[in-house]
């Protein structure tokens, strides 16, 4: 098997640095769209079978070092009650919106398997058809980020009506997050039941607070679901990796450090030594290269793969990985190359 | 005359902290919607009279420090040879976008008094009818942000072409820069030779490249400008503070401290003391409370004022100001607040 990325996720020496893309399974790739064409964006995440095809389709083609589960961090906002669709081209649409006391009452904690078994059927199906070949990341949102979704009824640009619920009523804020914490904890428990080998929790939206407010009104609620599930794991006997992604962190670093988490992501609006350092030094980092600086040429895009590599050298451990997820009209030669540079260039 | 702004902008000792809010002449008070019912927004910008009254509007409501031009950023880039229109709810759209070599070469740059008179017009104006109640800051967006709107044809939220044609064809964005940055730096120019008394200089989105990237795409034009500025000012015997303000500063502030400007706009996703510290700490810092959390009760808004005051004590000079504009939801009397209790608890 090769447990380069468990390996780097655990702080060990390991002889080459792993690489995995976030968005590794998208529309980049002419396989996910002939698979997308068959189903809608909801049905592939709900098909067991789809999910898995498309979760293993950058396993053959780019060689990267983990797989990441093909699904969707708002599944566990339709397990909640809340009607959940995709529109080509205008993302999702979240109805009705989570607004007041009544929208936030009718909100239930699911179970899981119940409501989300197909999830976790596709970890199942999707561990036994890796066979070991490389391990397999469950993920989630985090509270905060999945929240936002939910209050705006989809992307936001000002998150204008999240930040008026938090700043006008924060005993109502605060009694919505408690159901979204409770639902993300038991997911990310289900998907580890399931067979997920290491989870990452993706809070994309947190970069939009204040150092104090990020703590207060985000990181909170990730620091609980990190201390709920590792004492959870530890009772099983399990040390799955759970790694932290916050979009826009260099103002949030030394908050951030204290998530509980084994793996911190970094975008790329900040250098990777720096973050590292500011993260406390010895901790192990995912991350960082721009997305669209896959639009490079090659011997560009090596010359910034060469710089993060040995930028992050100074931390304990480094997982390569864009800093966001890949984007759909990159040239897909251009990925695939990216991964083969990161194996040559960080060889020991 | 009120000049404790422009006092705090030399580093110089004041009695209070003066203040004033990005977007202060705004869609927030009654009185300016009262004109915008008469004109649209570009009428509004191309009217000096109009554009005037309404920049006044909160020197009388708010007992703000500094008056700042009302007008657009993407003023010059109509100026340029670019279409340009407002549309109700949707933002400015610019055609055709500026994406080859072709759009690029029937840019030309443009005489600013003759093109953009208006605006000089409508600074002409203002020092008279402020008759130095307070000082009047002009502004234009930085090279970098400017070409955003123009390449993506309006807002972005990935900023794809814009990154593709650094990216893929960096000569055509350095001939289309260049372009930019030699109407700006006019722009700005004739802006205090009509009277302005400091200038800002709006890098919006600086904050989406990583250090390097944003040093080489963005930073550099804005050096220009800025030493541009400051020869000719000084053959004039003219000492006009220059403020650049960029969004999502935290990973860039070693880069910023680098621009040649005499205060630097921060944003409300850093601790202030840790942005001054780390621009250099003998500096002058504008900035930095989150636009949104004036919709919190007024004591919690108090408690962030003094936590904003406090810690940019730690600077040789503070502006007190928002993060980023004051939205059209805010209310009034919150915003009334917000200065009068900067006054307070600042006073010396």
């Amino acid at each position: 098997m090769n447990d380069t990325f468990l390996k780097a996720c655990r702080g060990e020496k390991v002889d080459y640095t792993p690489v995995w893309i976030m968005r590794q399974a998208g529309r980049y790739l002419a396989e996910y769209r002939a698979v997308r064409g068959k189903a809608d964006f909801l049905t592939m995440c709900k098909t067991p079978e789809l999910a898995a095809e498309v979760t293993i389709q950058p396993i053959d083609i780019l060689n990267v070092d983990a797989a990441i589960l093909f699904s969707d961090i708002l599944i566990p906002c339709e397990a909640m009650g809340q009607g959940l669709d995709f529109h080509e081209g205008k993302g999702p649409i979240l109805g009705p919106p989570i607004r007041d006391e009544d929208t936030v009452k009718k909100l239930f904690v699911p179970d899981p398997e119940e409501s989300m078994g197909f999830v976790m059927d596709a970890i199942r199906l999707l561990r036994k058809a890796l066979s070991n070949r490389v391990p397999l990341i469950g993920f989630a949102g985090a509270p905060f980020t999945t929240a936002t979704y939910m209050i705006e009824g989809g992307t936001s640009k000002g998150f204008l009506h999240t930040k008026r619920m938090i700043y006008e009523n924060p005993a109502l804020y605060k009694s919505f997050m408690d159901k979204v914490t409770a639902t993300i904890t038991e997911y990310l428990k289900a998907q580890v039941a399931a067979g997920a080998q290491a989870v990452q929790i993706f809070d994309t939206w947190g970069g939009i607070f204040s150092p104090a407010d990020f703590r207060m009104h985000a990181l909170s609620y990730v620091q609980q679901i990190i201390k709920d599930l590792k004492e959870w794991m530890q009772k099983r006997g399990e040390t799955v990796p759970v790694i932290y992604f916050v979009g826009s962190t260099a103002g949030l670093l030394e908050e951030i450090k204290t998530s509980g988490a084994d793996v911190f992501g970094v975008d790329w609006r900040i250098n990777i030594d720096d973050a590292a350092k500011r993260l406390g030094g010895d901790v192990v980092v995912q991350g960082n290269l721009d997305p669209l600086s896959l639009f490079l040429p090659k011997d560009k895009i090596e010359e910034n793969v060469k710089d993060v590599l040995s930028r992050a050298s100074s931390a304990r451990g480094h997982i390569f990985n864009l800093g966001h997820g890949v984007v759909p009209e990159t040239p897909r030669d251009n990925v695939i190359a990216l991964v083969e540079m990161v194996h040559r260039l960080s060889k020991k």
